[in-house]
């Protein structure tokens, strides 16, 4: 098996914050070739959310063998300040391995191609689903690694998405579905005045406020077997008004809602549209993703085995935190989550255990050689 | 008489937006010295608030006679886009002179300045208290006059100020006070963290929401004799979040506050302070200005019968509207304010009837005689 310590350090070392082209991939290149995957890349989109790179790998089985891939992103957030080392230049420090996409999800890449040494060539088909843009607005990624696999009728049976979902201890999260996201934008249209002449004008901000004290007041679902109770955020407010003594004219909220499969992005739109509506507001939402799951079954199942062989543990299915690429990868075939850590995720010092990248790394290969021979 | 029309164009021509220096003083000063003032002018105060100037004028009158004042501002808020001829270059039109100033208050105070043609020089002592700071911060404006005039011993017996108090027709409506204003800002700070994991953190809009919910519903009182109900306006709201996956860590709204003698700044300082720390808030207050009543009597009845003389017009007494420098000249002695029509003070293609320049300095010059025969 090669070294998924190596592997790690080899990718953290080639910046690639999003959206992310180049020199990552061509590490990534040379790390697949060797091992029998023909790769194909192709850069898409323009800025200021691209130019994106996306890489499509796969080694096929024999004719009519199951095709089993693996999905990530060698894109990461931005590093920011305060790094006890550099951000790209991977550190060993004690038991860690510190750099920026250690866990998020450089190391989980580097386990799934160390794994692929342990599994044979004849078991069936793998591919690497790997994009540039998973951090950000995710336009020209992953969509766009599917209508490629599409068109090349290579499209896998099952998928298994790296990213960090494990908690306090590798292996003790599994995420079988995702919660939908959606923000909306809330805008109050009245009448600029003098705020000594409040009858000349017309205040947006009571009605802003009487439509925010009505949502926060929701209570949208008590939750399922499966997810957490839908939640609703108000994320920022905006009037932009420097003048003292004036009444503006417009005032906007924007909230984000994370819902479970008894909603979808358009009836919960429809439902903030009519409070806003009532109180002389309008609003205006942009769905980022539906709910999902895969329910448990055969393939949590395989994923869970694995885990505990490797690890002793039993892990929890979730579909609790953000998005992730599943949400389009869902559309082509099961997926569900495993990956690294999740504690450092976005933060100065990102940082993985050694020894969790090598376990990793024997967990996805069980996980690809029992679904390539189920 | 001079002719106020004239006097008002010379005024108009000279641009004097707040803060204001130089050119519009000299015009000033060159139309009061041939009356028998003695001219004072000093300039106070540094950027972005300054430098403003100021002029004291005064025309003594026999030993121990009465002091009357004129008081006004020579600045004017910036003219804006879409004017119909330049805002600086005054055009008769019609009926109408047009020019930034027209009514607020370069046009009164050619009303005054004509009117003192009209007032004998023994029939006491008239000054001119004219700023180039009003519509601005009003820091080093008329607060600076005030101290100048103590200094030198020249305070006045009673006080005119020209603002444009006239709404619909010149004459119906002058000012016997003003209310109070006080802008406080709210602020809740929270902790920021991911929408996706809102237990982690500490979402501060819910509690600015909540405040701002029950400082809109407050009833501060009914009104009195000569004041209207007391009004709070929600004037900005600010986060400034551009992550639409986060949870910002802080939130601030402004109020505006216009308020009658049953409160001072400091009680609404207190009231509004106590709503918000309820909800985790904190309140800071800025007070620009108590309330003030020059309660009905001689002065006003003299207004009054000035402005019916040349009018017809009861004038309403009234306390409605903005602040403006009377709120600091009434401290020294009662202050009453009448000028033009305001309908288009502050807006683009302000304009003056002309025949009421004329009118006014005619009302002008009985008030300053009735006021110093008195």
């Amino acid at each position: 098996m090669n070294n998924a310590i190596d592997l790690a350090e080899k990718l953290i070392s080639a910046p690639s914050v999003t959206p992310a082209t180049g020199l990552v991939f061509d590490v990534m290149e040379a790390m697949l070739e060797p091992l029998g995957f023909e790769v194909h890349r192709f850069v898409k989109g323009e800025e200021p959310d691209g130019p994106v790179e996306n890489l499509f790998a796969i080694r096929r089985g024999p004719e009519g063998s199951k095709h089993f891939a693996f999905a990530g992103h060698l894109d990461v957030v931005p590093p920011g300040e305060g790094w006890t080392s550099a951000p790209f230049a991977p550190e060993q420090r004690g038991d860690l391995l510190y750099g920026r996409g250690a866990v998020d999800m450089k190391g989980s890449i580097a386990s799934m191609v160390a794994a692929m040494a342990d599994v044979p060539a004849d078991a069936g088909t793998v591919s690497f689903i790997i994009t540039g843009d998973e951090e950000g607005p995710a336009v020209y990624g992953t969509r766009a690694l599917i209508d490629f696999m599409k068109e090349s009728g290579d499209t896998p049976d099952l998928c298994l998405v790296g990213e960090p979902t494990s908690v306090n201890q590798l292996g003790d999260m599994i995420k079988i579905g995702r919660r939908g996201s959606v923000n909306i934008w809330i805008e109050v249209e009245g009448t600029q005045g003098h705020v000594a002449y409040p009858h000349l004008a017309d205040n947006p901000l009571p009605k802003l406020v009487a439509i925010l004290a009505e949502l926060d007041a929701l209570v949208l679902d008590e939750g399922t077997e499966w997810f957490q109770p839908s939640n609703l955020e108000i994320t920022d407010l905006e009037v932009g008004n420097p003048a003292h003594n004036v009444i503006p004219a417009k005032a906007t909220a924007r909230i984000s809602i994370r819902f479970n499969d008894t909603h979808s992005g358009a009836s919960l739109s429809e439902l903030v549209g009519a409070i806003a509506e009532r109180h002389g507001g309008a609003a205006k939402p942009i769905i980022s993703g539906e709910p999902f799951l895969t329910p448990p079954g055969d393939f949590s199942r395989i994923v869970a085995e694995a885990v505990k062989a490797e690890t002793g543990l039993d892990p929890e299915p979730s579909t609790t935190g953000g998005t992730s690429d599943a949400r389009f990868l869902r559309a082509v075939c099961p997926v569900i989550e495993f990956g690294l850590c999740n504690a450092t995720m976005h933060k100065r010092d990102e940082a993985v255990a050694m020894e969790d990248l090598q376990t990793l790394a024997r967990i996805y290969a069980r996980i690809a050689k029992a679904v390539l021979s189920a």
